[in-house]
């Protein structure tokens, strides 16, 4: 699985995974793929500079890169104060009546949510690229929009690659103009936030509209024949995320969280605003099912819905109320049905990869190459 | 392309073309496809006779389908009328305003509409069903779940091949233990009724679901490259709709209509319930956006939706009212940019297909096979 880009960055195959785990990042890395670890939940720096030296003592010396949740977008003097004074008391009700419903415990005096607003703010996106980039990573990614101009020549300065999630042709274009290296086209099937074109559609789209910039293909990818489709049309990689977070090495500190991943079908995710207030598919649960509800409050613009629903979220993971545990993930989920090392998963790619171009080389008639 | 399923049908290429035009079927027949003829517009069998006359003098003796829609399930001494009289008059209203609000004329006396619900009903199907056996069809295709046992029996007494439509992987078992010898798996993205999960993930699903049955991919798929992407899923075919609607050989009786499926990107569909009263994908407009606005009184259930609106959208394509002419279609309408006839389609899937398995070999390091 080499590509231009693959052997650009040094890596055997053409395989980013996406995680918020260190070690499952390194662990990426070393079996011949990419690891990008997710920076969103990281809010003080010595967290993540924790975290990077772990994985600078753990990758072997394999390439890796850093997701961040930066916006090109400044919002200035805006404090999370101010945003939370934005936010309905019917909404903060409806959250209590839902959680109350359920019995879900408070949290411990002091305990802090696990999930708060401010890895989304920039001046925290911008403390962890200062953290960054004190360390050798070979890919900045960006989960919303364009970085800004500042950062994109920052990290070019350091030969860092920049790269952005587009769910459409125009958003890559976009994207392309702001100077970016790498475009990953994230499709409908996707887990996290996605627009509503599928990858067999969106993949090719992108591509073209960006040409010659290479493009990763992520949404609907867990397996080596997804990745053979993916790369057949036309992605130069592929960008996995979902797929991690049933491996040995993920930490969900939730073994319920685990079971509910391995049993969900590919039916069982919805595309919702209940977590951030844009759509990010997920799996379905009576949480979901309670902000989609026409007779109930409905969901809050982004950042109100985030901040809204962090603690909620923070108690109902920390308790692990079955009925209203879910998290981001793709339809891919449904593959996800048994714990895997990361090496286990890069065997099953690799090896469903070649039958996959065994198969399509006996249909186009070519079996002396199968 | 060539698999097994298109070796037993003795086509060329494992294509298979859905379409309501009799040119176009014979056409793609005679490119070396699979040419299916959409059935449920003939509400008279003299009509269909007349078609199949047709087609048998213009395929050139190649092998062809039909394509019907026919519920396993017997709704028993329920009239039109009496179906009629269950949709509420506020939602007759609403149509009313609607066409009013867009200046839509009104049919001449005595014009019937284009578009009622009989196609849709067993008796008709079974018509259908006389006529078409009296010709040498080689498939029978149901669009709406499995067809009743004594169909499914009277096909195979005739060697002709039964297959189905499924959303899902559970969709697709229950078509399996209905004795169907063929599964279209017809994902998120495909135009017409589709569910929520995307060809990606539901093309390798259904086919472990229902192996060894073939499986042909539908949804997404336009170009060579998504061909080779959905047959490295593992399908046996592909089945074509949406691409055919702008052919020469069409003859959607509206300029205005193909006019703005050529102008149409992937992000100008929706899937709605507007058509039907079932989610079914196609051009969004200002009808649909109407009918899925949360402040109108939203739609009905199948079949009463369909009996409701079939002399507004006879009325809206007759006048070429623009704003809200639309036709159930695929995303893949961003990728219908010019007329062109049934054969140039095919030399661009052909042509496309062999680059796109180029190169899936070259990064696969099978350089010297492409």
């Amino acid at each position: 699985m080499q590509t231009e880009l693959s052997r650009k960055l040094g890596v055997e195959h053409a395989v980013f995974g996406f995680t918020p785990f260190p070690a499952v990042a390194a662990a990426i890395s070393r079996a011949g793929g990419f690891g990008v670890l997710g920076a969103v939940r990281y809010t003080a720096p010595d967290d993540l500079r924790r975290d990077l030296d772990w994985i600078e003592a753990h990758i072997g010396g394999r390439p890796y890169g850093l997701d961040v949740v930066m916006p090109a977008k400044k919002v200035e003097g805006v404090s999370e104060a101010d945003v939370e004074a934005m936010i309905p008391e019917g909404h903060r009700q409806f959250v209590r009546d839902t959680l109350a419903k359920h019995g879900v415990p408070e949290l411990a005096e002091g305990e802090a949510s696990g999930w708060r607003i401010t890895g989304w703010m920039e001046q925290v996106a911008r403390t962890q690229l200062d953290v960054a980039f004190d360390y050798p990573i070979r890919l900045l990614a960006n989960a919303l929009g364009s970085p800004p101009a500042d950062v994109v020549a920052r990290a070019h300065d350091r030969r860092v690659l920049v790269a952005a999630l587009a769910g459409s042709a125009r958003h890559a274009r976009k994207h392309q103009e702001a100077g970016i290296d790498i475009v990953v086209a994230q499709g409908y099937e996707a887990g996290g936030h996605t627009g509503e074109i599928a990858s067999m559609v969106l993949t090719p789209e992108v591509v073209e509209a960006v040409d010659p910039l290479p493009v990763l293909a992520a949404g609907g990818i867990g397996t080596g024949q997804q990745v053979a489709a993916a790369l057949t049309l036309g992605a130069q990689g592929v960008w996995l995320g979902s797929i991690w977070l049933t491996t040995t090495e993920a930490d969900l500190h939730s073994p319920a969280l685990t079971g509910r991943l391995l049993a969900a079908g590919s039916g069982d995710t919805v595309r919702s605003r209940a977590l951030t207030g844009k759509p990010a598919r997920q799996l379905r649960t009576e949480w979901t099912d309670a902000w989609d509800d026409p007779a109930g409050p409905g969901t809050l613009p982004m950042p109100l819905q985030g901040l809204l629903v962090a603690e909620a979220v923070s108690r109902i993971q920390k308790y692990e109320v079955e009925p209203l545990l879910g998290t981001p993930v793709g339809q891919i989920v449904g593959r996800m049905t048994s714990e895997r090392s990361v090496q286990a998963v890069f065997d099953d790619l690799t090896r469903g990869f070649e039958q996959a171009v065994d198969r399509v080389n006996r249909i186009a008639g070519r079996s002396g190459q199968s």
